[in-house]
């Protein structure tokens, strides 16, 4: 059982290794809005915190032994920093098709990583075995009170640095953060609403509302790898229910539109996870016209050639690049006819190909794909009318 | 002339608009390391700070006549917004090629924008014009007093916020910024190293300070746009011999490793002028092994296509994505062999593009490129050595 308590010894147990992260204005999305920086935390993650507090609270004889997890993700390097600093063992369980970056940083970090052959669900079943064989502790990402109580000083510190907060919007894996956030802010100061963020193609949670209890998803599909949970924990479905104002859900091209915002505005890296709230604000489906509102930022430890794709991605949802196929006739000068009309509309043009050789084209046309650099979705749309008008089809 | 006095004049104006930037540690570039984080200032650099200055001291009938400068870049954005918090009317001249987004942005910050056919120096010809026909007052960039005395208010934050400072590390284009920030600190602790850093593709303080004097560059080319100055201003070259220690260079491949270092463990997005100094840290061109040092991160304005090529850049040179050509016989299963050959060393296979049509291939043989994800540079040659072994020919 949580109590405030708990969240008070957690907050002063990590005094030790946590960083306080800042809360800072996020004007971009609203005057009322503001980002709390969990991206900024040690490990990149919110889920330091949890997991330091987990081990804090284990008995002399458990840290003797060591503790294990199953994650490829930023519960690992939370555990695995929290234990080597607390000069405990620490033993990681992932697939073996985990990204190469997040094993070695877990590496890193100083637990002993066991690649496992198969899913996570494999990974999960070594762990429990190696649990049983060896005595360690087993540190659950989400579903444990020490965990949420962990998770729950981020809003002891929230309410510390703007103590006027009308509205917290939070993301919702597993529930952990969630769980622990509300918890003490519907203590504290019951007014304030808190709102939960799932990715629409990982509503675990939203279903658990809905149906009256946990069950597991069949799949999980989204950008967002750290709220990707199939089940929420028992716990954590109890607080959410008891506690959680609402709960709403992002897509994949909103949450790289908000990634990208991020970046752009608050020269900050968020993760998918991390963006979901900030999507939802900058999407409509929280309102933040009369209400101060937090956006939990929870993580920024997104792989850098995933982001790049999010860039893309984002560009291309905002009308900022728009990649246009057309067909001409493979004669002299009709090509550059075609760059002209494009020109004339203000768009840059940033590559050009020319396919002689695609099916779709007729014996004596070409096919061209360009990718242009545009104002917006209103530009993107002019210039699709003027190269309709004169006379070019578009394919794509 | 510049006086201290005007540094904490200018400090006490800005403290209505700017912002004061944190100073964070950044272990992951040594134990001594910090970040000034100027890329947090409002519109993404300290340009703003100059500017804003700049504005604040011109007389109540210059401010009726309004302001005009030539800008593709941070001067623009920081002069448009000054200008109008200050209801001053503000023009900005730009070469018409320069890029949408920085266009709109300045726009938005409320300058007319007059985008001028040609390069640069035609649209500093055009602002010259338009001064002369409308009284406006010309804000220079850097060679002007009250745009470094703003500048330098950096350094009296600095040596507030970590008062045991031993070195600052400052990116130089015209000067401006290093001017005020060495200015400042050669008086209040003079034995603070103040160590100015360029890109290799545009040395012109550096080819200054060897001359006894400023000189053009014939051309400059380097990521790191906004340091991409062709000559230093008298006023900032008479700072910059007087009171810098020393200019090293770094190259556009080490910018690129240091945009993406300060993404990957500082969460925080750098233009290419701001992630010089971390370059220059990275790649051991300053010492800090043993001296409190900050590196001045002077913005975050990087066009996010640019930023997506920049991460690619920074992934292959440290050896996180690597490209390979080899050769293989067009039959049936010697592309399976290869993909075996390459999965036993541990890389993942990204991408793979199989070219029978490609001019270096022998009549029987086919080109295979591929996209490698890899751990380090170490990794990459190994392989290497493995396809070798195996009789792979690398092309490239």
């Amino acid at each position: 059982m949580l109590t405030l308590a708990m969240i008070y010894e957690a907050q002063r147990a990590l005094t030790w290794l946590a960083r306080v992260t800042p809360l800072t204005p996020a004007p971009a999305f609203g005057e009322n809005v503001f980002i709390k920086a969990e991206n900024l935390q040690l490990t990149g993650s919110f889920k330091l915190r949890g997991a330091y507090n987990k081990l804090h609270n284990l008995s002399p004889e458990e840290k003797e032994r060591g503790v294990i997890a199953c994650s490829a993700g930023n519960h690992a390097q939370g555990v695995a920093l929290s234990a080597s600093k607390m000069g405990v063992k620490s033993v990681i369980c992932m697939p073996a098709g985990a990204p190469l970056a997040k094993v070695e940083a877990t590496k890193k970090y100083g637990a002993e990583v066991v690649l496992v052959d198969g899913v996570y669900d494999d990974a999960a079943r070594e762990a429990e075995r190696l649990t049983k064989e060896h005595g360690y502790t087993f540190a659950h990402p989400f579903n444990d009170p020490y965990v949420i109580a962990g998770q729950g000083t981020i809003a002891l510190e929230v309410l510390s640095q703007l103590p006027e907060v009308e509205q917290i919007v939070v993301p919702i894996g597993g529930g952990g953060l969630i769980s622990g956030i509300a918890f003490v802010v519907k203590q504290i100061k019951p007014g304030c609403k808190i709102i939960g963020v799932q990715a629409a193609g990982a509503p675990s949670m939203v279903n658990a509302l809905r149906d009256g209890k946990p069950e597991e998803l069949p799949k999980v599909a989204t950008i967002a790898d750290g709220i990707a949970v199939k089940k929420p924990g028992d716990l954590t479905f109890t607080y959410c229910r008891k506690y959680v104002d609402e709960i709403v859900t992002v897509t994949d091209d909103e949450i790289a539109s908000a990634i990208l915002a991020l970046m752009e505005t608050q020269k900050t890296v968020a993760e998918g996870a991390g963006a979901t709230p900030v999507a939802a604000v900058m999407f409509g489906k929280v309102d933040v016209s009369e209400k101060k509102t937090v956006c939990v930022v929870s993580g920024g430890n997104i792989d850098v050639s995933t982001l790049s794709r999010v860039i893309t991605k984002g560009l291309t949802k905002s009308g900022r690049i728009t990649e246009l196929t057309t067909k001409v006739i493979d004669q002299p000068g009709h090509l550059m006819d075609l760059l002209q009309a494009v020109g004339s509309t203000g768009a840059n043009i940033m590559s050009v190909e020319h396919k002689r050789e695609a099916k779709s084209s007729e014996v004596n046309s070409c096919v061209v794909s360009m990718v242009l650099e545009t104002r917006n979705p209103a530009h993107v749309q002019q210039i699709w009318e003027v190269l309709s008008q004169a006379g070019y089809e578009i394919l794509d």
